[in-house]
């Protein structure tokens, strides 16, 4: 490139916005569909139901343990595809980046996205690029936009809860949100925790293929667990109970939250699953998510019941109940 | 709402981002396919090619005679869509707000996004809000993808001019850019001009029902009608002749650029559209261009011929040509 920061004449769709466009973009993500030339991306499409989905990212800071955005903005996407049961196929990617940024770090999130895109089998297709004057942002915000296909039969809704099913997840809660909250230094805390963050399309693939039924399935990302159980018995108009003791939680995650006063099942999570599925069932998805990579630690966390409705409740280790209300205030900005 | 400010807990997943949602958002989009309760959007969709783009937005100011961001965000990708010949069909709609951005404002861009999705005849079906601390942004930033519908036999590609071939526009150039620098009121001038900010859709629609030849359309936004011209001039290893006098300027626009220094010719655009087509089809393509409200004012501009390959010249009043290259600065930033 012809200089080692992003100057604002890179969005200006002339010269150095092409250039842009052909040095870093279209190498780094190379594939049949995105050619550079067109404006959008067109695919071939069999008749079915597709899955549509966007998420912002706007990380603080861009590099935390275990990812970065470029990663996070491909699994954020992948993964809302994911729990809807569909195979992600295509992504876009947007850049809002300030004038001054490092092209190195543009490089080096472009790369990440690349390696996360082939590790989800999808492929990015089509993309923009705004450039901001200082001030205006805070290094770089990425927006992805995602299209996938359901197959069909596949039916998952968060309205499909009922009793008689259990409620299952991945494994460890918070890393994601601890790993990006200790990365800006803040609280003067070392820890070994590490986001997270992967494309869960491959751990769905496997539950898909049991014959085990699931009804309902969701990435506890921004508010954490707590907050997409309080959505999916409001959805369903039914009760959830889960057990203190079952929750996958780190013993470091746990205790520096004791330290900061912070509570785990609001912690944000970008590579967690929680599956709603019959008690039947249980047995063989459980069994199928334990030899995914990404499953190992699969446990059943609670499960559904008819009242209350609406409301989630913690079993705690003596054995009482509370209300798992809705995240009230922002616990943490900018953590995805 | 409970204030009229954005907070950062708007932005957190908990309460107060479902009460934007549910307040603001839902009744403003409202559509059968967006329903608030998944985080993605499930349609079926028929066999053939779908095309698939985005762009973000990060227009200064954010209201501007002739539209807003909200208009700006749904023609921008709408338009992209249109120029592929494809019918666009779904929208998704990602904002990044900065801390205490007005609320009352947020309702305003989003009733204008749905006055012009409703236009372009589109249902925005899925979205996604990030909110930054103060000094992280610059009020708001939006970004949308869209899905369209290809119908089979279209095939446009700005790889697809060639000699015999004319130059088609819908109208006066310029008038986005140079309503938005206006309205930012660095000039201290005043003037009438307003953004040609529209969706293109039923336009191309009008054009696609003739039975005139069109090998390629594209919408002159950043880098204006030079820069566009010398992709497809690139892409197609063409020449493009056009004249000065047959381009559409207004007087006001041509005025201030002389004022200014600026050359209209690099000035974005959000309303209009460049089509090559056979130049025994121009007739009936024109014709059916000016009966449409958005293109009375349909003029060619100029012809595509053999020589020389890659480049476009600009016939000037006193016939001579001058080589119009690609935009090399940055004219000004964040125009759309």
């Amino acid at each position: 490139m012809t200089n080692d920061k992003i100057l604002l004449a890179h969005g200006a769709g002339g010269k150095l916005s092409a250039e842009l466009i052909q040095k870093i973009f279209l190498p780094v993500f190379d594939n049949e569909i995105l050619n550079g030339l067109e404006d959008s991306a067109v695919f071939e499409c069999e008749s079915g139901k597709l899955d549509f989905t966007t998420d912002s990212f706007v990380v603080k800071p861009l590099f935390f343990p275990g990812g970065d955005i470029g990663r996070l903005s491909i699994c954020g996407t992948v993964n809302d595809l994911s729990v809807m049961g569909a195979t992600p196929l295509y992504l876009s990617v947007s850049f809002i980046i300030e004038e001054g940024f490092s092209l190195n770090d543009l490089e080096k999130i472009a790369h990440s996205m690349k390696t996360t895109a082939k590790e989800a089998g999808i492929s990015i297709v089509a993309g923009d690029t705004k450039v901001v004057e200082r001030g205006a942002a805070d290094n770089l915000y990425v927006t992805t936009a995602g299209v996938g296909k359901i197959a069909d039969g596949i039916n998952l809704s968060c309205s499909n809860a009922a009793p008689g099913q259990v409620v299952i997840i991945n494994g460890y809660i918070g890393d994601h949100e601890m790993a990006v909250l200790l990365a800006r230094g803040e609280f003067s805390l070392h820890s070994e925790i590490k986001s997270d963050c992967a494309p869960l399309n491959g751990l769905v693939e496997a539950i898909l293929k049991t014959s085990g039924k699931v009804s309902c399935m969701r990435d506890p990302t921004r508010g954490g667990l707590a907050t997409v159980l309080n959505e999916v018995a409001e959805a369903s108009g039914v009760g959830i109970i889960v057990d203190e003791d079952l929750i996958p939680v780190r013993q470091e995650v746990k205790s520096i939250c004791d330290l900061l006063g912070f509570d785990p099942l609001y912690l944000a999570n970008e590579g967690k699953i929680v599956v709603f599925a019959d008690e039947n069932d249980a047995d063989i998805i459980i069994s199928a998510m334990k030899k995914h990579p990404l499953g190992k630690n699969t446990a059943i966390i609670g499960r559904v019941v008819e009242e209350p409705k609406c409301k989630v409740l913690l079993e705690t280790r003596i054995k009482g109940h509370r209300v798992l209300g809705l995240l009230s205030g922002e616990q943490f900005p900018r953590i995805c």
